[in-house]
């Protein structure tokens, strides 16, 4: 590796490092908003749909995302020559650039994660077996080609080409907005619909522990600093940038939720602050490189206010997302796909201009294309796959062991022993 | 940027991930060691005053911060043309510098830190709302200011001047002994003291969650070479020196505490370790690349025994510091200020010598002077402060809502709902 | 340092960062896992442990383990010139290379991390203060000497020589499988033995946490990537495949116990799935830059499996490990070790050829002396000193101490306060 390739390695290596620390952050975070009875169940569905989808990457999903375009139509990748990553091993690193299997440890943790964020959906009632099947499928059948289309650039020299979205519309999701977020969200509300709702819904109990949620948000607000500086590829302005934006964003999403809390419902809540935040989080998401920190104030914040009314929804619309993956994922990540239309800012690195800064509606509109079609496959996709399981090997538990809990009745355990301090 | 400046860039950008590790750290310490009917609020406290003061540092604090000195005074940074911190956005980096808006998120990290710190003085008792209001009054009038004298060095060619601590004196101050835990420890006593005792105090029960407590102390350490490593700067000699001296003088602390601990109260504890660890971290901050591993065993040591006597202040002084910042980060602060006086190694990073190195009294002095100088400024604005907010919004809630806890009066939450096993 | 330096220093303070998460991630895992009325005291048996080595390594332990070797045999560094560390402050980085006061704290974390491996064998029983000397003589007579050894090179221009292990045998052991997973795991057995069972065993009551043990095992996860990759010592083809194949043998860990748990106890557990997880961790700790990541995955997922199927010795041999370090780290450190044998890639950057790449077997062999060797050696003097320990002043608490728990008992602390919510 020359220079250049040493340095943009060194942060390449520290993003996925923190980037890791979202697998646990989700863990407690889903965690800590779960029934006692269930925490145990839910982070062992970040945990599990995670490991699956990681040793189906190294099988054969970094060659679908990250290959070469098949037919050059920029719908999916060719995994020949790359199943098992094995010819990325002593790969010669081209001048400047990454050691690619350090681009596929990276990558593969998108994939692992987008896929725990669905597990807020199915609290309480889905069985294990059945969300690892989901796991593995979904990340087959929509993670994979999906990141392709929006993560998979055209090899500069032309020796490979990449998705459709990143490079025949050109449309701006600089971390995943699309790709993670609304992704993820889409699957959540579509495996909510199949999985039905909670016995009693919606009076269902409260979260088991809101310090392990707060201790969960915390993890991942600073793996996200590897999720969105990591997306700059290397040691240039976008990274300094994405890392600013993200922590202004977060802060900001953190104090519009609770601002609009406080008015609406006349108390702010802790729950609200780490939500407010995560909603900051994933509205700056797309556009932590195309908006100055003024603009990732204003993303932040309206993201962090979208999240809350987005919270209502489900009442109003009876869907049963029992962990918020829809309010928190879902809306914010639509929203800040779309405010890159508005206030993208050109002196920015991404280098565009949107609405506010004298741009054309071109940009909103590509955005909007991008979201629609990311939406509509998502959703069909993952409904067939949602139906397939259900009629084959069922995706809900029976009643009896919903009400007794799945840590007793699935995994045998309960998370907590705390009386032998008496014993 | 250039090769160096992309380098320095790489090690800032790990620091900024590490240094964030310790807002979740700050608020599980603190969060632990409420009692559990206030854990929650305590947590909000630590991330909403980190918030506000983010929103505050992007609008006009890094100007007031490191901005010229208005008038060369080296009083207080000229925010004008920093507003929004916008102009950092396409900023040409100079040969072998960290781009500004890297420098600029960085600290500001340090800035919602040190709010955060003097939360620990209120556990139980204000207002949330004046909570928030005192957060962005003090980061406005105390910590923009103190941090301008103490981090903003004169640039090397002359265009723009510096705080007279850091250029006038040439104190020491490597990470913030008096800029961040002198100046939140002050904070936290006068803010004891105009907030009055808590009902029954002393005797108002025990920590809720001392596992929580030690999840915090470790995500702090951790952070906490970000935080010393990274106010080196860039990958230079300091850096390395600082994360070495940080680890020693934490382990020594913790072992100091535990000693003097088991001696005079016959039994050593686990609340103490992760004391005694904190004070020695404490200690190091300003000295953290002044002095040699040996030295920094020895202030750390000192350090958790300052921190030990300390404690034993508010009973017999009467002010109620329910957390204890004054114990932890005053003090301690304090003693490594000083220290360096002493124990300053001529062949570690800093160059300078003390009194047991041969030196001069005259580094003790410096040391001195600026000590007192941050102590009483804050002491006197910070009362300022907080008595403007009594006689306005008022800081303290009723009786009723401190006896029932903070948590469900204020935030409608209880931090666990554990039973539902039974369900 | 010339640039060179710079980057591979950017990597190594970022690993050092990383692995320090280790501390708190070890005293969470081990303190979920205790009883509840041990928590606090087994938490502290990680962080005393950790600081009392961490102190014994500035003093003498550097030299020790990686200074010269003494009469050029291998068997242990000479720390003349060493004591204090004193003497690497303002040393001369060679050019390329890495300074050597932030290998020696990079180097001394996973010193204090050995030892605190061996404190989940004395779960609710052993004195603290035994413990704390035991810490210390461990370091000092099997840890330093078995590093030396192990992790030890001669230097490339011949002014220093390093230990039998590295320099004489080749043996391949990259991060530790022997010098830290199989050293502590037999460590721990040793201890367990000469300790004796706690009472009642094996019907001693349930982990008190899982939640928080969970937690441990995601630190730990992220931790690993410093533990692996940082021992590449920079930035090279090692480093980025390290961390590929910790993530992917750590998934596949976790899949392997789940799947065979579902098998043979008929349900998945979330014990199961963390323990499984660390036991591939473990797994390819020696073997991270000598395998592909198809091999990662073998490895990983057989660790997994060989850890749930080593966890039911205990009850079978009447051992009594409590928090089962010998299960996750003895036996997937001895099988890691050996796997290298089979299991080698020359396309990987060890470039060494295991047994199914076509090589010979004289790379099973070497593995298997020097696991032979750690195995033998620590195995005996960790007898002698816990032998020692046992007959002068005692290892173990009296039986009312033992069943009020250790936290009371001897710490004068309860873990948790949660009942003030109603008060």
């Amino acid at each position: 590796m020359d220079i250049t390739s040493q340095v943009n390695t060194a942060w390449m290596l520290t993003a996925t490092v923190a980037v890791t620390l979202m697998l646990p952050g989700l863990a407690l975070y889903y965690g800590g908003l779960s029934r006692t009875k269930n925490i145990l169940n839910t982070m062992m569905i970040v945990f599990g749909g995670f490991a699956v989808t990681a040793v189906l990457w190294v099988l054969v999903g970094y060659g679908l995302t990250l290959g070469d375009s098949v037919g050059g139509a920029g719908l999916i990748g060719d995994p020949a020559g790359l199943l098992g990553i094995q010819s990325l091993l002593g790969a010669e690193t081209p001048e400047g650039a990454v050691p690619a299997i350090l681009i596929a440890v990276f990558q593969l943790i998108f994939a692992g994660l987008t896929v725990g964020i669905i597990g807020g959906a199915v609290e309480g009632r889905m069985k294990f077996s059945a969300w690892l099947v989901f796991s593995g499928l979904w990340a087959l059948l929509v993670y994979f080609p999906v990141a392709h289309w929006v993560f998979a650039f055209d090899a500069a020299d032309g020796s490979t080409q990449g998705g459709w979205i990143a490079n025949g519309m050109h449309a701006i999701d600089f971390a995943g907005g699309t790709a993670v977020h609304m992704n993820a969200g889409v699957a959540a509300l579509v495996l909510a619909l199949f999985l039905g709702r909670r016995r009693g819904f919606p009076h269902v109990g409260r979260p088991g522990s809101l310090p392990i949620a707060i201790v969960g948000g915390g993890l991942l607000l600073v793996g996200w600093y590897g999720f969105n500086g990591g997306s700059s590829g290397g040691i240039n302005d976008s990274a300094g940038v994405a890392v600013t934006n993200t922590l202004v964003a977060a802060c900001a999403g953190l104090l519009g939720w609770l601002v609009v809390e406080r008015i609406v419902r006349k108390a702010a809540t802790s729950l609200g602050a780490v939500s407010g935040m995560l909603g900051g989080l994933v509205g700056i998401t797309p556009a932590a490189n195309s908006v100055s920190p003024m603009g990732a104030l204003v993303i932040g914040a309206l993201a962090g206010v979208v999240a809350f009314f987005a919270l209502g929804l489900k009442e109003r619309l009876g869907y049963d997302d029992a962990l918020d993956a829809v309010a928190i994922h879902l809306l914010p990540g639509i929203f800040g796909t779309l405010a890159i239309g508005f206030l993208a800012d050109p002196s920015s690195p991404a280098g565009a201009r949107g609405i506010l800064f004298g741009g054309s509606w071109g940009l909103l509109g590509t955005q909007f294309v991008a979201t629609v079609s990311v939406f509509a496959y998502t959703f069909i996709v993952t409904a067939l796959i949602a139906w397939l399981l259900k009629i084959t090997m069922g995706l809900r538990v029976d009643d009896g062991t919903e009400t007794a809990g799945l840590d007793t009745s699935l995994h045998a355990e309960t998370a907590y022993h705390l009386d032998d301090v008496r014993s």
